[in-house]
C-alpha cells in the first residue's frame, strides 16, 4: 500500500507522514498529492486571518472545538507560522494553547514553518490543505499572521475567510483593514470585552462602507480577470456580517459558528463555492507551471555560464533585463 | 532625451512619471531601468520592518528627517503599504504624518499598493529603490509593515535591517519576534516611554541570543545557499543592537541613526555590502527570468487549450501535476 491509500484508509500515521513529505516538498509528497487529488474537494476551507495580537489563535481554538463538540465534525488546522525564513523552523507559540484538543483524533492541528521561497508558502498551504481534505476532514482553518501579501495570497485559497481585528492595537491598524477588507466574508472583533470596542466596531463600518465591491478579481492563467458585480449580481449578495467574540472564554463563538454554515450556505446557492474551488485550482496550475518552467531552465543553461552572466550584473555591465535576454537566447558571450 | 536621461540630469517631474512608469511595469518603465542600471549600487538602502502598532511610519518619518538635516543627504522613503490585492490603490493613512518633510527637494516618499502577484510586490520595490538610487539619493528607507513572508523578502532588499517592536501589542508579538529577529541588523523599541518597555527589551535580549545564528542562508540561482558562520567568522561579528526611540519626539532618534551608520561601516569593512548587493542582483535576477519564462510560455500555448487542461483538473480528472506535464510536453488531447 502506498502512504496516500493508507492514508485513505484512515491511517494516522499515514497522514503525519504525508504531511511532511508535502512541507518538504518531496518526489514522495508529489506523487502522493496526485494520487490523493481526485479525493479532493469535499472540505470546507476557512481562513483566518489577522495582524497579531488580536487573539486570532485562541479563537481558531474555539471554532475548532465547537465544530468538533457541537457538530462532530473533523477538523484540521493549518497554522503558517510567521517562523524564520532562513532555518525553516516552526515557532511552536500560539499551538500550546490547542492542548484543549489534544488527544482526540477527529482533530489535527499542523504548524508550518514559512519556507524560502515566496511562491512556495502558498504552494505548501495548498497541498498541506489537499492532503487533509482528502484525509476526510470536514473543515480546514488555515490561520495565517495577516497583513502581508503572501498571507492575503494564502487567505484567498478559503471558502470562507474571517478577517479579525481587535480594539486598542494602535492606529496603524487602520491603514491595514482598507486592503484585508475586501477579502473578509466574515469580520470578526475579538477580545471584545476590552475597552475602545465601540471604536473599532465603527471603524470597520465604515470601512465596510467604502469597500463594498462593485467588482470582483480572480487570478485566471496568470491574468487578472475583472467581474463586474452588475454582470453577476449574485456576487454581491454576501454582506460581510461583523460578529464580536471574546476567544478567551468562548463568547461569541457558536454565533460565529453559525455565520460561518450561513455563508457556506450561500457560496453553495449562489455557485460561488465552485467558483472559489476554481480560482484556487487555476493559481495553484499557474504556480506550478512557473516553478516547473524555471526548473527546466535550469537544467539547460549550465551554472558556469549562469555565475557568468550574473557578474556581469554585479559589475554594472548588464542590467538584469539583459541578463535575462541574454540567458534566455543562448546564454553568455 | 529618455525619461531616463532626464532622471540623471536631476528633473524631478521625469522622477515622478518613471517612479509610475516602474510601478505599472510598463514597457517604458522596464527601458529605463535597464538605461538606469550602470548608475545605480551607491545608496545606502534601509529595510524598517516592524508590525502594526509599532509606529514604524513615524520613526521612518524621524530618520528622514535626520539623516536630511543633520547630514544633508538625499532621502527617499518607499512605503510598501498593506493595500488591496484588488484595486491596487494605495492607502494613504500613515503618509499624512510625513507634512513634516513635504516641499523639501531632498526628500521624496512613494506610497506603493501591494500588486496582484506575489513576485510582484518585491520585484517592484527593488524597481522602485533602483530609480531613486540612480536618482542620486543617498538614502533609501523601505518600510514594509513585517509579519509577513512577502515582507520578510523585501527587507532582504536592504543593506541596513530595522526591525521595530513596541510594549504592549499583545503576546502574539512573541511569535514574530523569533522569525524575524534573524533578518534584524538593528532592534528598535520604540514607544519605549510605555509601560512595558523592561518587558520588550528582557524579551528581545532573550530571543537574540537564542537566535544568534551559526549559519547564513542566501538565495542564489533560485537555490539557497547555505554559509557555516565558522568558515566566515566575519559575518558573526555584527550582533544586532537594541535601541530604544520615542518617534513621536524624535527621542533616540539620533542615536539610532548613528547605529545606522555604523553598521553601514561594518558592512563596508567586512565585505558585507558586496555580499548583500550580489545576493539582491541574484534574487532579481531569478525572479525576472522566471516571470519571462511563464510569459514566453503563455505565447505558445493557446488559451483554449489550457482552459481544456485547467478544466479537466476541475473535474478531478488530472491532478495540477498532471495538468502541468501535458501542457508542457504539448497539450491537452
Amino acid at each position: 500500500m502506498t502512504l496516500a491509500e493508507q492514508l485513505l484508509s484512515g491511517n494516522r500515521l499515514a497522514l503525519t507522514r504525508l504531511l511532511t513529505q508535502v512541507e518538504n516538498d518531496t518526489p514522495e509528497g508529489r506523487a502522493a498529492l496526485t494520487e490523493l487529488f481526485p479525493h479532493t474537494g469535499k472540505a470546507h476551507l476557512i481562513g483566518v486571518t489577522g495582524a497579531p495580537g488580536t487573539g486570532k489563535s485562541s479563537l481558531v481554538n474555539q471554532l475548532a472545538l465547537h465544530f468538533r463538540r457541537q457538530d462532530e465534525r473533523r477538523v484540521a488546522v493549518v497554522a503558517v507560522d510567521p517562523s524564520s525564513p532562513f532555518t525553516g523552523g516552526a515557532v511552536l507559540g500560539d499551538r500550546v494553547r490547542m492542548r484543549d484538543l489534544a488527544g482526540d483524533p477527529g482533530v489535527f492541528i499542523r504548524s508550518m514553518a514559512s519556507r524560502g521561497s515566496l511562491g512556495g508558502l502558498a504552494q505548501t498551504t495548498a497541498g498541506l490543505v489537499q492532503v487533509f481534505d482528502a484525509a476526510g476532514f470536514d473543515i480546514i482553518l488555515v490561520e495565517t499572521v495577516g497583513a502581508g501579501q503572501a498571507e492575503v495570497e494564502i487567505a484567498r485559497l478559503a471558502h470562507t475567510t474571517l478577517v479579525i481585528e481587535a480594539p486598542g492595537l494602535g492606529d496603524d491598524i487602520q491603514a491595514i483593514k482598507a486592503g484585508i477588507l475586501e477579502i473578509a466574508d466574515i469580520l470578526v472583533v475579538n477580545k471584545a470585552d476590552r475597552p475602545g470596542v465601540e471604536n473599532t466596531l465603527k471603524a470597520l463600518k465604515s470601512a465596510l462602507e467604502l469597500a463594498h465591491p462593485v467588482r470582483h478579481v480572480f487570478q485566471h492563467h496568470g491574468k487578472l480577470e475583472v467581474v463586474e458585480a452588475a454582470d453577476k449580481p449574485d456576487y454581491n449578495s454576501w454582506i460581510p456580517p461583523i460578529r464580536q467574540t471574546v476567544a478567551t472564554d468562548g463568547e461569541g463563538v457558536s454565533e460565529l459558528a453559525d455565520e460561518i454554515a450561513r455563508h457556506a450556505q450561500h457560496l453553495r446557492e449562489s455557485g460561488d463555492w465552485t467558483a472559489r474551488d476554481r480560482s484556487r485550482l487555476g493559481s495553484e496550475l499557474d504556480a506550478l507551471l512557473q516553478e516547473t518552467l524555471l526548473a527546466r531552465f535550469r537544467e539547460q543553461v549550465p551554472d558556469v555560464q549562469y555565475e557568468k552572466v550574473l557578474e556581469r550584473v554585479f559589475q554594472r555591465e548588464l542590467s538584469p533585463w539583459e541578463a535575462v535576454k541574454m540567458l534566455l537566447n543562448g546564454g553568455a558571450k
